[in-house]
């Protein structure tokens, strides 16, 4: 039973129901938040500033089924952030004597960072495990289709031939681009610790030596990195989070883009595995992992635009850029995560029609190759000559409806050429075979 | 209690728990599909195309408490969209006969637009309400403030003189701005109608002698426009909302911009009626209203150029636009409803320091009016000589720590000229006076 | 002669040689800037705050000629803005005696943004132009094609018919919203009077009894409105026109989204009057005009997202976001005016092709009236058994290569059911006709 | 002398005179695309495949200054980009019989964005250059600083003691932070080479065995990467730009928020070395290095995003993705350049002021310290009375306008306890220096 305020992806076909939903729900940071604050009290207990009875008290309070959600999201209005209602939660379920020491010295950005760290962490793991499904899907795409000749298509238009297994491999060198940029942001994410402004001073009057010894045990605690520097408004680790995540939707949008143009009714040379369908109309089998990946990606480069933006950010927390992250860092998890399963799903079930490619190359009466035959007659007949044969026969493919091999064929000047494989657009497909092997050995 | 994957708002202080949190959740999604729905029935019935027991049925069937939002929402992912679950859902409610009548010769996109047409103008009434209390607020202020002098500010630095009142009067005429670009836009939100590809020919097959009739009498039902066309693919309603959203919530971040700037320690010559505290440092007021309104004024422009983008939209039902519309302009709706909120809040509360006002004009030991002595020495000393002589007088206020009065005083070329007010930082507010009345007329 | 730093057009197809170009240059805003210069001298003048001799010095004085961009744009950087060295460089060129009248009392702002608003109504006229050109060449194309039955096409599959006029009108109808959005905010545009901190002070200094006279006086000299208060940080001018001009942007967006769809070579049922071609592949027409229209669309939104962001603007000048608007309010006046001129030609040279979109109402094998036959056979059949029908023919379409309408013609249970009119597709667009018509009676 | 159209950056005080500027104007570009065509003759002919006559003819013939930039950009707008007139002049300037060798097997495609990889390549070495010098400079002042005390601030207010020290070596971290980023895309950026669907097909027409090696042949004529497609449609390298560009911009925007906040009237704690003055106001030295870099950070998000949104691009080269990267990547390389040169020159001019720091830490009576003295006074008191005796003196701080440290002296209870320490905020510090020495390690 859902309450009256809350959204459970109604909206969001791209998202809901995906992995990186349960991880980037309300109640997944909730968990992070709880998760952050008794890590923070087992790293001080660790460095025998907290007795282990603390740790043991802390723990046990902070079982997140305890809070609840709707109330802490009211009350963050006071302060402006969630932590402050939530520690006030988790100190009074600790009780006495060991309240005290629950979020000792931290301020709530330091708590909010470092759980907004773990969900991330937690939700580019599924997001990494379906790129893998996809370019897996896609490597197999390429092999199998490495020698299916296509129409190359520029502007909207027919220009020369190529593959679908350079298509396909191009795609997933994409993905593989993508795999890279979002392994290293997740291999780099820190944890927060810097205390009221940065300067781990309260750490140390609660008579820690050396506060930077706490960051590096939170971080073990965590299972995260341990910065260089409090990175309050030092804002890179959610900086590198925007690019790869933006990235991400992009190269998967490429896919999207082909897979709706390749499937149009007029096209019809791939189809999505399990289309979508109309009540009233049979016919229709819509490209609907396509559409929301599309979607996605038309979103994705707006909310890494606004967290970029808060790099700006003045102070030692600064009054709104710190703010304005949230909500978009959590819809580029989600829309990327969503995106990253609809891929995998298109991919592994996508449908090629390599009869309908072939069909389309003789779309333009065998023009397709005409570059070809500009580059091969040349030297036979003289550059001007050649240039001036092709354009005549060009306008009369059209006219007369007849294939350029056709026309040639009756020129008496090349009588002696062998136009059978120039005049074939499955045969003018260049390096595809060689650019395909060479980018199927990336790994 | 929330399930696992739902949100309610702990990520967003700026619009939790506001009157548009409770008008753009799911739940009131939800509501407006239904509405949408029995609507689309009920105008069917009033042109005689549906029987009236089929309206009965529909209305009853129709109650948001019926359906499931979490199984919705994962069964969106079908078709792409969370309508065709949906309508499955009603249909099976309404049982035989009247199951037919239920979504007849609509499409998803109908109910769908219709639907966010409806949310918005249901959003839009309270977020008008909350821009009523302000401009109010703001008008109190600047009468009341109307002669209280205090620096200009322009690139940091103090400028010339300014009033408070004259300030408050800018913000209100922001504000008033703002209502009058939501007020335009709700009043022309549209239903949408216009079947498989917009032509409405399902209707006619069902039976609409005037298809357009169907689409006027629907409006009626849901007090929405009648558009002239369907605007499956014209989104003019959309980007319409996304301009008078996105001036909104940047109107609003003027003030909240100024606000935080004023409320700075070192300032001081405003704050917040109700700060936001911490624990663990007793002396602080945080800015919280100013803060949130900031925040979503940083994420408003972005969320506004998704929606701008997506009118460049293919076909009949674009592949990606229309989906990439909905979670955007409902986050517009909230920030902006959570911001007006704020911003009441904060102008109805604001607490206003002149004393700190006039204390600054000293800063800079009355250079603050240097501007006005170069106009009024130049004739009586010779333009060149004035800037000479001011200028000099300048580098000793520095130097001397002395008010440039006191050094201009002692000036025997001055003897004979009244310094009093020339040199009085609060009798150079120029028409600050004059421009409050001006602005303080507009209603 | 063009120098190392300049630009000219050459990474912008889309809006080189353009009148927008022109209105938009460096070289229009210097004329601008000496235009705002001259006629607040004037202002001055024509309430006698200013000698006449003055005016006719500074006019001879602002000659554009005289100036040189490169070293103003150099030293523009000392104090952030042009109008610092301008405003020397002119007060030299008048020399004494009424050099002091130059730019007196006003600020660098007043200047630049009254130019901004300038060039933007110089800019905003071809605009117009070519949106009239637009909608006229649509009109046209409308009724024309008023009957041309078409493929309606949802999530890039055939759904139902529609026609091209509908089409047409329905990109008129954006056009005309875009031309309404335009002209309404070519009608606002005011000039910008405040003095260095929004409060007319140094124009009493100098003697204005009534300083907002003044800004009546300088609105007049220069054809803008005159404003209800100085808005150097109230953006709302800049804001309307990041709106308008984000809209047209996108309205034409579609446009060209759907010509680049319908171009295809497969689609083929438009062509641009003059394709863009290749010297390699003769057979290409590229579609260019829609490219480039595409390309703008893709711009526009992000560029008015920075000029909405810029509303939160602090102070009475921000340290930022005023000189963040320059550049993209420029881009986007360009991008949209060069976009307005490529619309011009591409509609009025549209070549449609009606014979290629009826023969695609045939490629579903006329599933695409499947929900007309739903509806019309549920009544002679009864619902289950005309869907079961419908189900069983739709299959065999496919597998047996026929069509629907052949296939029913042997069904004995529809033997005396007149199919000719049911199973047409050209017979089944609803009101398209109708809308097309009450869509061309708006002017 | 600059014609009617031309920009030279009369908007653009940001970079206008930059080393960026010169090397991204249209003159940069024109250059930029010649060498991309010579190279590609040049890597012919290294492959056995042209004459070196060729080489020769081409390389004479590709003198910019040969070329007209106005008439290019006009002619442009027919194939919708600057290459093809280009090629057809340079055809034109090399005659025959060498003319034919120009652009032999490529398509605009390569030669546009290789070029533009050219101009990214020069002009990322003088942004480097430039973090260098800002870096260099941070480093200084963080070591002069370390020690230096200074309110920290959130959300606006007080919060507890930093050290200038430890902000100079955030704002550093940033910039190397930055300079990575930058470092690894410049050392990555790519030619681009494909022929006209990215299949190579044509230089294998011409006689290439490998058509590969022509493309590493090509890289090494460049200095630049040999990629492992065709990138045409696969933009991972301008979405990398995108990327690091963007952060290199919200990194300077950080330091440039706290300068502009740090050099308010009020508060005073740095000065720019050299401010932009006011000729009416003789006082004001306006931060305007800052206020150009945070206009450039206001601006660099949008510009990426659009970059990030052309990922998405359909086929083998998009209609209008491409057109769409070109004037923002420069826009962004330009802005960066500028930003990168004004943070240079601010951070080597920057004057610091710590005796208003020190002063201002005494703003809040002491409170800045309260934090600690909780801490500190609990095991003495218990940490009820502690708080109780804290709540109590804060009151009394504002009320009786006296310093903490001085009410607390007076309480009989404290009488044994040393105040001197805790209640002084310098050394409140924690473990800045510690953090300070440990940034500055890095390198």
């Amino acid at each position: 039973m859902t309450s009256a305020d809350d959204d459970t992806g109604l909206l969001a076909p791209g998202w809901a129901g995906s992995p990186a939903a349960a991880e980037t729900a309300d109640a997944a940071f909730l968990r992070a938040l709880l998760d952050a604050e008794t890590a923070l009290t087992r790293a001080q207990a660790a460095l025998g500033l907290v007795p282990d009875e603390a740790v043991a008290a802390v723990t046990e309070a902070a079982a997140p089924g305890r809070f609840d959600l709707a109330s802490l999201a009211e009350r963050a209005r006071g302060g402006g952030n969630p932590v402050i209602p939530l520690v006030a939660d988790l100190t009074r379920a600790v009780g006495e004597p060991y309240g005290p020491f629950v979020h000792r010295g931290a301020t709530s950005q330091d708590i909010m960072d470092t759980a907004t760290m773990l969900v991330a962490a937690r939700t580019l793991d599924p997001v990494l495990a379906d790129l893998g499904r996809t370019e897996r899907a896609l490597a197999g795409l390429a092999a199998e289709h490495r020698d299916t000749p296509m129409p190359g298509r520029t502007l909207t238009q027919h220009a020369v031939p190529t593959t679908f297994g350079l298509k396909a491999a191009g795609w997933r060198s994409l993905v593989l681009d993508a795999r890279d940029r979002v392994t290293a942001v997740r291999g780099s994410l820190p944890v927060q610790l810097g205390g009221a402004a940065g300067t781990l001073a309260a750490f140390t009057a609660y008579g820690a030596d050396d506060a930077t010894a706490l960051t590096a045990a939170y971080a073990r605690e965590l299972g995260l990195r341990a910065p260089l520097l409090p990175w309050h408004t030092l804002r890179t680790p959610v900086a590198d989070l925007a690019g790869c995540l933006a990235f991400t939707a992009g190269a998967l949008g490429k896919l999207a883009a082909d897979v709706l143009t390749l499937s149009r009714t007029e096209i019809a040379e791939v189809s999505e595995g399990s289309g979508g369908g109309s009540s009233a109309m049979p016919h229709k089998a819509n490209p609907v992992r396509s559409t929301l990946i599309a979607a996605a990606a038309r979103r994705a480069p707006q909310l890494a635009a606004t967290l970029y933006g808060a790099l700006a950010a003045e102070d030692e927390r600064p009054a709104g850029a710190w703010h304005a992250e949230w909500e978009p860092l959590r819809d580029l998890l989600r829309l990327v995560g969503g995106t990253a399963r609809d891929a995998a799903e298109l991919t592994e079930g996508l449908r090629v029609h390599p009869d309908a490619m072939r069909d389309h190359l003789g779309l333009t009466h065998g023009l397709i190759v005409s570059e070809r035959l500009s580059a091969e007659l040349a030297p036979v007949l003289g550059r001007a000559r050649a240039k001036e044969l092709l354009t005549e026969a060009a306008e009369r493919t059209r006219a007369e409806d007849r294939s350029l091999a056709d026309l040639l064929a009756e020129e008496p000047e090349l009588t002696d050429v062998d136009l059978g494989e120039p005049t074939d657009p499955a045969r003018y497909t260049g390096s595809a075979g060689v650019l395909t092997d060479r980018a199927l050995e990336r790994r």
